[in-house]
């Protein structure tokens, strides 16, 4: 019977709102909804594509099973003739890392983006066919954050209309590219152009890296895996490689010009087409990253909330639906309610910002194109700050999910790990969390300097126009009913975000220089970009919330969703409500009692909430988040899967064991 | 000369007291210092002990090493007749989880804990020697944190004298047992003792699991493995097990009988011992955590903290000490030191308050066996909240350490990985932290409410005799100098703590019935005791300042180190300070600017700071992290000995790589 069962229906019964409808809310419309969850489906049924074993594979035997699937993929897509859309559904719900990973979405945008019309007609059917692979070469082992100091150089060889890419120091050789490891055969690589004596900065160059005929690397080029990594699968199953150039040639052709070029004569030109263009593949990059966080996130607390409904321990002795007396869920404890709630409501929060910020980007580009360039600040600040805010969140919320599942959240068979491993370098790549934190508050104190000269402030700063305002107003709540007011919650995180700039904004002034002030206040400007981040998010979840929300009571349950998120900042945050001003110590108060309230509103929805992110089993890989929640006969089925359970005496007894249990190490080599 | 050159050297001349005597502080006594000295320069010289190559081991081939370790351990031990001090040391810095762990940590403890003299003289002897190995079974697939929740039952049948160990249940698998999996021979296994037909609730039997001929499990034992766990390496090294019982018997002086037991016709019977000694290991045990703690959090912010001043990026050309223009480093921007620079003072808090614990465990046990039980609530909940307060700053802290490292904090060769994936379990095992938070939050209330009672807290709740005036209090602080006074520093926390607690109390009184208001309030009651919980640490943090410490300019660095670690936490807990009006906003601000001068005075010692924890590059296991900063040129050399480096051309490449290059996939079987 167990299996057949669904020990979560009685849960699902008490939703008092339509699951279905608040499906296509999360995948954002009806038909991404309905290509998705065709694809969910076609992979999960697939036996080609289990991933349950990923965890008690070698290294090497992860990495031969990854290129596995990233042929079988191909092959798919191939035989089934899916759309661009369908196919990156099918990798997406694959969820394995392998060069494919980095072909699609880094070295064939960067071709897109940086290279001339000739240039694309000639390598984008190799790549879009993938007759060749690639990967994108940035990051050296001593430069990451800081692009302009990479050290790799390509000079210009008049004589033999070549560049000469060339790794001068050991701390110039690329280090981290997915796929180059052991696979790509092609590599955009970004080197200090250098042509006529003189040098230009980093531009990108297209490089062979390995024969297509037996898959050598070409001479001058050392190329291998940098190792293992966090976790076991993770990141794992990718060939993150290290690759150095020893003066190899390539012909002048292969530098990506569509932003500048060197003539045959060796003579640096820049195009007509603005530099700026490169900045939205930037905004676009971390767009995307944006939508990652939400989904990892989601994936966790899907797990997190099921387990917590299956999970009994403590309490008073309740009567189950058939009368038994059973401990209580989890998920009915109020610690564990304060810790989980919020996270889910993160997950919508992200979702719906990502949305906005897809929207944001294809606004961007237009105008971009249109050589508007107004927008773009604020716009790359924006995608910066939400990049850094809720990949810092979703990776602190995974392992807050993998905690709240108690000791078992710490098997590979609860997904957890894996997830947490495999997500939290988003918090490090695309721009550290911090760096990227700092270059807002930098855009903030910008904006903020203009006011005086009277430029209006755009976008998600267009707030700041009414800083006199928002500096000396008070919180109107005077019951904890009233902070159920969006206006009133909005102007409480707006008060908070601006009263931190502009104190930061003042304390610049009393350093001597900019940069020492810069410097010195460093910690408080990150605050400041914190606070002013997480009122996008809000701001956003509250215009989502005014849009025309279909669907049977689906709009009352992100509503509260919202409120939960909103009033555990305030909490978490209350320090700086209460320092700026913004709110009062009997308001925050408040605000507390009206979110234990929402907690309890929020309960009896939860298991439908996460259901509406319509991931199947295959995708969760998880066997404390299965839907069906049959959780400990299927923990216990797993754990013989080890292969440490091949044999009943294990390898090793007969060497290490016995020896010590009967006193014969004396003689024994070891 | 790479290798040779010692690349932090300058770094350390610039130290303003005197490291090898902070080396003694650190470790706690010259004779300790002198013992894991020698110990851990035997461990790292001897080839037997290596572990760099953990992260690449298959599950069983990384379980197969570290039984080969184990067993080499025990005859190190046993041919240098290493006395019980230095064996122990010697397994510290061996840092490799297996069954010997649970054996000396687990089960020897519980059979000095709960076996009688008579058994103790039966069983310690084998235990002690080896001859068999044990394992400590109370954790089930259903009950974690409810002890008196579990199912397996141990009835008694006076017709053989035996008890009958059963699992009746599929969630009364006994789940978790390290060294259970695959190694154990015997098991301290808790069960519902059942006699005469009536239940005495759980106690502790002995139990063979494993032939002690071929090893194979006994008639109606099922053992196995549970599979793999977060990371690798880890504790998968370790068996943890599963074992289900079917009606196993044992005879009935396997039963611990120290505290009660069964006769020959099968009366239950308490004995004299009083039964409070049994807490007195848990005490024990959580204490040691608290260590595991201090040494887990330093070890991460030692390779954090080397890193940071090697790595450069960004910032105005500095001249190096040879004159040679480079970039910043690391570790010299303030957003560096605000996060790392508070984890190097909470590495040396949780040392000092995990120094006190050891001392109150031993004051406690002589109470206790003085039959003097009246501090035995304070200092159970003092315990369990400093366990729950240390393991999980702790496991954040080595997390923001492995961020602060930048992208090659991510790879298994920074350490980062595994020493996490290692640390975090302690947040869950030995009391999930926030359920021991809930048990300190009741016994702060029980306190409160003795007060009026005229009852004088005692220990750590001393503070609480005042709380009139802590009540009404106001902290004096008006220029930032004035926060350097410890009083004050000590009278804002225990005016925070006390009021959280009183508002909790108050609070409590408004629901019908204690135990809807404790439900309801959990999440603020965990927050009181958290409060309470730094307050013991930063108390006894002032303590040692207070006694007589010896050193060129340790007590200096003690000091800054002390108040660094106490404006950090008013800072992230400014909520609470504020809103209990503790402390003003302009009191607040005072304290940063306080903090962040103290990170410049502390600055030129950090490298010191961290050489005096005296760990060997052999414990630390991280390129990162290494004594002579030659940070590149490993993490260079490491790379290449990744098992995916075996073959230039990688093992699949005929199968998957190339058909998807050639377009061949339509034949393939894949």
């Amino acid at each position: 019977m167990e299996g057949i069962m669904d020990h979560l229906a009685h849960e699902r019964s008490k939703a008092q709102f339509s699951v279905e409808e608040m499906k296509v809310i999360w995948a954002g419309s009806l038909h991404a909804f309905q290509v998705s969850d065709r694809i969910a489906r076609l992979v999960a049924s697939d036996p080609g594509f289990r991933k349950d074993n990923r965890a008690v594979l070698s290294r090497k035997e992860l990495f031969k099973s990854a290129l596995r699937k990233a042929a079988y993929v191909w092959k798919r897509i191939n035989e089934l003739a899916l759309s661009e859309e369908e196919a990156s559904w099918l990798r997406f719900y694959v969820d394995e890392l392998a060069y494919a990973y980095v072909h699609w979405g880094m070295f064939v945008p960067a071709i897109k983006g940086s290279a001339t019309e000739e240039q694309q007609q000639k390598w984008l059917p190799l790549a879009n066919k993938m007759q060749i692979i690639g990967t994108y070469a940035q990051t050296e082992l001593g430069h990451g954050s800081n692009v302009r100091g990479l050290e790799t150089t390509a000079t210009f060889d008049p004589e033999t209309d070549e560049f000469i890419i060339h790794s001068p120091t050991l701390t110039s050789s690329k280090w981290w590219p997915g796929g180059l490891g052991k696979v790509a055969t092609h590599a955009v690589v970004y080197a200090r152009l250098i042509t006529d004596g003189q040098e230009y900065g980093v531009h990108g160059f297209l490089v062979q890296i390995r024969s297509l005929d037996d898959h050598f690397p070409l001479p001058g080029v050392t190329v291998g895996d940098i190792g293992m990594k966090f976790g076991s699968g993770a990141f794992n199953s990718i060939d993150n490689g290290v690759v150095r150039f020893d003066r190899v040639r390539i012909p002048r052709n292969q530098m990506l010009m569509k932003v500048s070029r060197v003539t045959r004569q060796g003579k640096y030109v820049e195009s007509n087409v603005p530099k700026q263009l490169l900045y939205g593949a930037m905004v676009y990059v971390r767009q995307i990253i944006v939508a990652d966080a939400s989904i990892a996130l989601s994936r966790a607390v899907c797990i997190a909330t099921r387990y917590s409904a299956v999970r009994r321990q403590f309490g008073p002795p309740h009567k189950d639906q058939n009368g038994n007396g059973v401990e209580t869920q989890v998920i009915d404890y109020k610690t564990q309610q304060s810790r989980l709630f919020p996270l889910l409501a993160s997950a919508y929060a992200f979702r719906f910002v990502g949305e906005w910020l897809k929207w944001l980007y294809t606004d961007l580009i237009q105008k971009l194109e249109a050589n508007d360039f107004s927008t773009l600040p604020e716009a790359h600040a924006c995608t910066a700050g939400l990049k850094s805010l809720t990949t810092s969140a979703a990776a602190d919320g995974i392992e807050e999910c993998r905690k709240l599942c108690g000791g078992h959240g710490y098997l590979s068979s609860s997904g957890l790990p894996e997830l947490y491993a495999a997500f939290v370098p988003a918090c490090t790549y695309e721009g550290d969390n911090i760096v990227l934190l700092l270059q807002v508050s930098r855009f903030l104190m910008k904006t903020i300097s203009q006011l005086q000269t009277g430029k209006k402030p755009i976008g998600t700063t267009a707030y700041m126009e009414h800083v006199e305002h928002l500096i000396q107003c008070h919180c109107k709540v005077q019951k904890a009913e009233d902070w159920l007011n969006p206006s009133v919650i909005l102007e409480a995180f707006e008060a908070r975000a601006i009263r931190l700039s502009v104190a930061c904004a003042e304390n610049l002034t009393k350093f001597a220089t900019p940069l020492q002030g810069f410097s010195e206040l460093s910690p408080d400007l990150v605050e400041a970009a914190v606070a002013h981040c997480q009122l996008i998010v809000v701001s956003k979840f509250i215009e989502k919330l005014q849009q025309n929300i279909e669907g049977i009571g689906v709009k009352q349950q992100l509503e509260t969703l919202c409120n939960i998120y909103c009033f555990n900042l305030i909490h978490k945050h209350l320090g700086d409500f209460l320092s700026t001003g913004s709110i009062s110590p009997k308001q925050a108060s408040l605000a507390s009692d009206q979110l234990r309230s929402l907690y309890s509103k929020l309960r009896p929805n939860v298991i439908a909430l996460v259901d509406a992110f319509n991931y199947t089993d295959h995708f969760l890989g998880s066997v404390l988040g299965r839907y069906d929640g049959n959780v400990y006969p299927k923990l216990y089925e797993e754990a013989w899967k080890d292969p440490l359970n091949d044999s009943v005496v294990p390898d090793g007894y007969h060497e290490y064991i016995q020896p010590v249990l009967k006193q014969q190490l004396q003689n024994a080599r070891l």
